[in-house]
């Protein structure tokens, strides 16, 4: 293809050609069908003959049987134990924005803390004039808020800042996730326990046998932090900190303390475990960059992927992905064919939320030759997501967190994907 | 109260006053806390000292066990079996806008089909150019959206038309779910079918066991509707007809065809069982209406209710709703105390989308004295949600369906809440 001629294919053309998706049904008499198992009439299966399970069988439902490999995977090598380590979300079965709670990934640092609410306390104390220390029930009693945002472990993709390693989005971006939480304004609770003037910093420390902890600053807890007890609707599930964990919109998840016990106001950050030896970036010079909280700008391309591959030959094809910005909302997606040398622009579909995810589709005639799949996003503050070679030229290789890089695939002639790198 | 003081409680006097939340804590040492075992120090129980379980030893969550209760659940004696029945979403336990996939309610006519995708097929026939038989995965070539929808059950609220009935939301108003869908808009696959002129009409139809099947009139068909097969991200459960369902935004969800197998287009409708002896609205004249699709603007409050009372006594209080419009946006919910002789404007909080649950609160100061609390909604074509005295003058008793008459829920003295009808 030429520079200029855009591979999309328009509705119109999508609807009236056919090249499109229904070649075989329009080529032949659908309701025949012979000889092309995919197109028999509908048969009259058993489940259209007798009854099925009835209501409320399943007080709490779960999925079908045959979708048993969506599911929530860990990498065996990468941690040297299942309680200090990672599992990551099945993005490329997943469409939307809204993560279901079930496959929301996992990070533990001491495995799942399971708390009866009625033995859980949060205190605050610290430079605050009213120390507070309240039950779940008590919590539950202030004004609540409802927000939908993105929650990145700042290490995710980090396998990725030496080469491509780990062949499928449920690896290189899997550590995110996407829900509506509903709890209570951390302003809210900090001005009814009186930050003091000289109150700069905040202590945030988890009820897990790891007892989590880090450094907030005072100016992003009485922004739009959130204390959480539910996640789309409902409580929140043992893994993700029930009963209360915390919310901080954009920024790592590391910060997101789970299991919230503990939230101490200081003068000073505490220079804790996690934000001097763990969560800092290592640069080429040798020093390294703190405090890097702000997820910045970054999109990955969910299917095709090594996990989802084209399996219908060419034609019409759909690109799905996810896109999101720590720094607000998404802007625009432009995805790439060609590993970045020509780009055309995706279309956003459901709702654009401030640091939430948003899914973009860019769909094409496939004609049948390898690809080098990319997706680029903008966000709202303008910037623009760089490409490996760019966050290597500043970073170097020795980080593990913030690669927000672009992602290339490489989609061969069978239909096939793998992570790949293009120069 | 006078009529015209407000008794809701300002930010400001929340936070100062001593007659808020906290006051317990705030009348002695929050740290010492003898006395009050709700406000002793945070202990250090055993989930604190000992590893917990690791990641993706569960590939796919699920609650607490402590939340064991939050659960959908069946009325013995409203059905004579539970395959054609209905459960209900436990909504005084949920908030936000989106019902996790679990808790969804469930209205089945033949039990729940178990398909297995492969051997499912959607056809699509009648007065059509090109007849179509799809596949899923065929299905998943077409260009997708993602809207978030509620579907309510023509029959949410059905046992009130007489008087209070069923105390607590979960049953008067858990017919209604809130999730985001993906699928393919309606009006590709009628445009790659291609509609003759003179098919204005369009059968629906399940492949459970009921064989349910429904009438739908192009327009809508051609607007807004959607052929799903994932909700909140994942693939539908079984229960809401997966592989495939139709999503008719704003309208009854009966019309919204689980396990859809068959649209065949026609030029009348079909006068289906569910569409004449079945979700039709018998009046008082003896005449019944039909096709009443689009279900009004309708709220309540789901905390404090029945099965959710008030346990901490007068003070700050929050009651937490839910409202939403079949004909639109929420442009407006009021809350009243005393049972319609005042309203206070309500809050909403989080998303307010078309077609879609919206959540309101309302906080104030109360005095523990009896309540009658009530909520009303506009949406924004102007449409204000009706008392059920007025529903009955123009409707009668003798109806099942679509009642969207406002909700009265006592709250006594001691904070238990019951299900009352107010003049």
């Amino acid at each position: 293809m030429s520079k200029m001629d855009s591979p999309r294919k328009s509705r119109r053309s999508f609807l009236a050609a056919g090249a499109g998706v229904a070649a075989s049904v329009l080529a032949k008499p659908a309701l025949a069908g012979a000889g092309n198992p995919a197109n028999q009439p509908p048969n009259v299966p058993e489940w259209s003959k007798s009854l099925g399970e009835g209501v409320a069988v399943r007080p709490y439902g779960k999925p079908s049987k045959f979708e048993k490999e969506v599911i929530r995977r860990d990498v065996e090598w990468l941690t040297a134990s299942r309680e200090s380590s990672v599992s990551f979300t099945p993005l490329h079965e997943l469409e939307g924005i809204i993560t279901p709670n079930g496959l929301c990934f996992e990070r533990h640092h001491g495995g799942i803390a399971e708390i009866d609410p009625a033995d859980h306390r949060l205190m605050i104390h610290g430079l605050v004039e009213r120390p507070l220390i309240l039950t779940l029930d008590e919590l539950k009693r202030y004004p609540r808020v409802n927000r939908i945002h993105f929650m990145e472990c700042a290490a995710n993709s980090g396998m990725e800042w030496r080469g491509a390693q780990l062949n499928g989005c449920q690896f290189t971006h899997g550590m995110i996730h996407c829900v509506q939480y509903t709890g209570v304004s951390l302003r809210t609770l900090l001005e009814e326990a009186g930050v003091k003037t000289n109150g700069k910093w905040l202590l945030v420390e988890g009820a897990d046998a790891a007892a989590m902890d880090r450094s907030l600053p005072i100016e992003k807890a009485l922004d739009d932090c959130i204390i959480a007890y539910k996640m789309n609707g409902e409580a929140l599930y043992p893994e993700q900190g029930y009963p209360m964990r915390l919310v901080v919109p954009g920024w790592q998840g590391n910060l997101w303390v789970k299991w919230l016990r503990r939230i101490k106001v200081g003068d000073q950050p505490w220079h804790t475990r996690e934000e001097t030896s763990k969560y800092t970036d290592l640069l080429p010079n040798g020093k390294a960059r703190r405090f890097t909280w702000s997820m910045d700008a970054k999109s990955v391309i969910t299917s095709p992927s090594p996990q989802a591959p084209i399996k219908h030959g060419k034609g019409f094809t759909i690109v799905s992905g996810l896109a999101w910005s720590g720094n607000g909302k998404v802007k625009r997606v432009d995805v790439s064919l060609d590993g970045g040398r020509n780009w055309w622009p995706a279309r956003l579909d459901g709702p654009v939320l401030d640091k939430a995810l948003t899914r973009f589709y860019y769909e094409f005639d496939w004609n049948g030759e390898p690809l080098l799949l990319q997706s680029r996003v903008q966000d709202e503050t303008g910037y623009v997501q760089p490409s490996k070679a760019e966050l290597r030229k500043i970073r170097g290789v020795n980080s593990i967190y913030h690669n927000n890089g672009i992602q290339t695939w490489h989609v061969q002639a069978n239909g096939e994907v793998e992570n790949v790198e293009v120069a």
